[in-house]
């Protein structure tokens, strides 16, 4: 096989499988080659989506070694992205009764949630989760990429209590918007005592629900390595969680004069993250 | 830029952006190189693509026309990723009182629900859908995956009607199984009037949520063009809907025993579909 054919193999599987460890030898008997020739394929990939910012090709050296592809976005890109879905939410048709934001069906569009998880998974390169945690029903698509960002499962808590899935812990939280309280479940199989955890959710007021699922996980006895959110609103500016990052910030949205204000977050702005 | 450079990138950016169509000038422009070299170049990675059953890349020529991936996988791949997902579903640990499979855990797993999505699409490979339905919780993931793969949307269909999303169209079903009356409900401007779709669920046993599904998507007077289900069970044999595809059939879990009987829908020894 000829090396741009090795390269388009490689290239498919690899960014296909975000954050998997493939070893050395998966490759050579795969396309029937030479260790020596596939590590030169790995260079030229490696280089080319260093230059162009495609992500990182990470190769580990030794007997349970490989090479992997991390997806990390350059700040760019982040930026035009994030700019691009402000544009996007501030459609006056997207204000609804109650001064609410539509925004279900762009958080249900693959290509968005796609790049969203990728953020997401930028934002917190340097952590290694072995869950992704959000809550039903709207965090899930942006939490699920960004779960096969990291190549770790998902886990989503529930809103009712009646799960039928084993012993079940559930606690009741209070929304800090609008002070009702409210109940939110997870089976005790779901997750493991002791997990390193990232929250993802898509929408924070007050932070009562995000304080809710920080409680919930320390049931679990879990280390919550990050909290990231797709959209907060400004007000109130005193959150009940610290900590957090929040891809896009809501200034304003107002029923009566049919107005939208959105931002992306500061966090863009001092990220080094981003850059790498 | 070498041409395996070159090639590395282009198999970055259309495998991971399935059914998008790419101009033959967006590559000469990102790449600088002429129209002729980006030309080889696909054909390059069509035919290992091809070869290797890594997918279809289709070229439309023409003013409106470019270059885009289409994930398709082969027989084989589908079969053993099945029957490896059936060995992991049989485990005595996933048994539930009530005679329930717990099945979570995989259903929210990326690598998992990736390759569920991109089957369901090879099995729907000759359908245009403009949108992939689901129910809300546990569909979502597999059904964002298969909109992935499509790159068309995903309308989550809510059990709830206290949805704050404009005027919303709600129907009552009765759930085939336990004969309990539940409600399903729908934002009118959740889904455009007259939309091709194709339904995908995680679960299905009388039938009953399936076809309130249907009945739904009639309000809306939308063209269901197929029913996808990861795991149907054998009993009733009569489903109260017609022309589903179903990946796996359960064909038995019992508590008293521990033990599970999961095997692959019949479909994948008739399709000829998945061999292309």
């Amino acid at each position: 096989m000829r090396r741009s054919e090795r390269i388009a193999v490689i290239t498919r599987i690899l960014t296909d499988n975000p954050h998997q460890l493939f070893p050395l030898k998966y490759f050579t008997e795969k396309l029937n080659s030479a260790k020596s020739s596939i590590s030169e394929d790995l260079t030229i990939i490696k280089e080319v989506f260093q230059n162009q910012k495609l992500g990182l090709i990470e190769t580990l050296a030794g007997a349970a070694g490989g090479v992997r592809y991390i997806p990390l976005y350059s700040r760019d890109e982040i930026e035009n992205f994030l700019k691009d879905l402000c544009t996007r939410l501030s459609d006056p048709e997207r204000v609804l009764p109650g001064n609410f934001l539509y925004m279900t069906d762009l958080i249900f569009t693959p290509e968005v949630v796609n790049k969203i998880g990728g953020i997401f998974a930028t934002c917190f390169a340097d952590k290694k989760p072995d869950y992704i945690i959000t809550m039903e029903t709207k965090g899930i698509p942006i939490a699920l990429m960004t779960a096969r960002a990291f190549n770790v499962p998902l886990v989503t808590i529930r809103r009712s209590s009646r799960v039928t899935e084993g012993s079940v812990v559930s606690i009741n939280y209070v929304t800090g918007s609008s002070k009702k309280i409210e109940t939110m479940s997870l089976p005790r199989k779901a997750l493991p005592v002791n997990s390193k955890v990232i929250i993802i959710d898509d929408f924070m007021k007050a932070g009562g629900t995000a304080r809710g699922m920080m409680e919930l996980m320390q049931e679990f006895k879990a280390e919550v390595l990050g909290l990231g959110v797709l959209v907060t609103t400004a007000k109130p500016e005193k959150k009940l969680v610290e900590d957090y990052i929040s891809l896009l910030v809501l200034e304003d949205v107002n029923n009566d004069t049919n107005s939208v204000v959105i931002r992306p977050g500061d966090w863009i702005y001092k990220s080094t993250e981003a850059d790498s």
